[in-house]
């Protein structure tokens, strides 16, 4: 049995950022830190923080709050206008490419276009661009039809969304507007980890997805693997992993998302090792 | 045996009012009235205003002229300047879709974007637009790779080229640049006459396409016809058909490019249907 793991695999710079200023400041205090929702999606690291003391919250108003982090996906102004008012320290580590394109929305905006995201409306990051993108601003997933739109549209993408995903709503755009603006904010980290994971994919007769169920760059990984592997498994941690899985199976592949922790990925693969030598 | 004549055959909007300000300057008078370059692309009817007086002429400096008229194609800001300061009459007759995609073109350049122009680098419409266009300006056409791009791309299009041509080259842009402003220049009549052709050569067994063989849109036409339809001819006026053509076919496809004439079209249908009746 052949083990293929991806190298693109786990932490992206944004949560590797996010996580060390949080891990950081718990370090110097446990008294009131706070996260604007969780973190990052991934179940096993929220549990970490919280045993270091910092808790995710819904409610920016909470009187406990000492110090509030912005978590990778990042808020729209609302909230950082909000949370300005509020007598807690804050702490933005909200990923670096997503600030990127919270600036193009508000460029685009700025400049009198429609603003279209490409992504998934109910996901956090969606949710903050939504905020800088202006009044008229619509949301696009790879399946929606498109509204009726203005002349002017300027386009932005949800940074880990696959390329074709952004690729299919410009054609539909360029068909219907007369002036269309692009910023192509899908981040280097996202295209590589897709492109690695596709290539796994192709050549592995079984492959397993690690990362958060609640994570939606893992559940992508999850469906680009099915395109070219009929035998897929997302797991969140290297107890859910079944030997009978592994019957015969030659080649494994094995990725996981941007909040996936080093760590889980270790487990994982050692775990799988041990199956394979045990045949 | 069945007649399908395009409706979109013939005289676009552009090309119609080159044509009646050229005839109307003849009326007033016929002394020393040329055309930068023949003013349409269809050899007939650059006769019949060479017989109402009015010459083609390749070089702005030449002493006989009085007055100069621009062609639909549209020149470069270096030959606007260049006869500004020459002692005749300047008469422009740029389709005014032309004008639009040369003011997009220059306003993309002013804005810093290095601007790709789609369409084919010899046609007199993109090299009107190159001079628009700035000094970081490229070309592509359908086949062609994209050379190495910068990080800001602006683009805009040949007013007749096909829409698929257009949507090739954004999506390899897209895949390479991080920002890029697109204004979709094609004019409606082209994409309206393409539809047309296509569903007409879809039903078709043959077709006969009528313009010049030196107009690129009429050749497009042609191109587009050859997609459905195995038994396509490409003919200037009514004289080139051979009644041998029609031999087997029941359903005869009639379409024309936009600077064919009226007359030449209602000569080659009347044509066919003669060579239908004597079946």
């Amino acid at each position: 049995m052949q083990l293929i793991v991806a190298k693109k695999a786990g932490f992206c710079f944004g949560v590797k950022r996010a996580i060390d200023i949080t891990f950081d400041l718990a370090k110097e205090t446990n008294e009131g830190i706070y996260t604007y929702g969780p973190l990052i999606h991934n179940p096993q690291v929220i549990e970490k923080l919280i045993r270091e003391g910092v808790n995710p919250i819904g409610d920016i108003h909470c009187i406990d709050i000492k110090t509030l982090i912005i978590r990778t996906h990042g808020v729209s102004p609302e909230v950082y206008a909000e949370t300005s008012r509020m007598d807690y320290k804050l702490v933005d580590a909200t990923c670096p490419f997503v600030k990127k394109a919270q600036h193009f929305a508000k460029t685009l905006s700025d400049e009198g276009y429609q603003v279209l995201i490409v992504g998934d409306r109910e996901h956090p990051e969606v949710q903050g661009l939504i905020g800088f993108a202006g009044k008229d601003v619509i949301t696009v997933n790879n399946v929606e039809p498109l509204p009726v739109l203005k002349r002017k549209v300027g386009i932005i993408v949800q940074t880990t969304q696959p390329f074709e995903t952004f690729e299919k709503v410009v054609l539909k755009v360029i068909g219907s507007a007369r002036e269309v603006k692009i910023y192509n904010t899908i981040c280097d980290y996202t295209v590589l980890r897709i492109k690695e994971t596709k290539e796994i994919a192709h050549k592995a007769d079984l492959m397993v997805v690690i990362g958060g169920k609640n994570s939606a760059n893992t559940t992508q990984l999850v469906n680009i693997s099915r395109q070219s592997c009929a035998n897929v498994h997302h797991i969140e941690i290297s107890d859910e992993i079944r030997k009978e899985w592994f019957n015969g199976s030659r080649k494994i592949g094995i990725t996981g998302g941007a909040s996936t922790p080093q760590w889980i990925i270790d487990e994982v693969v050692k775990k799988i090792r041990e199956i394979s030598l045990r045949r």
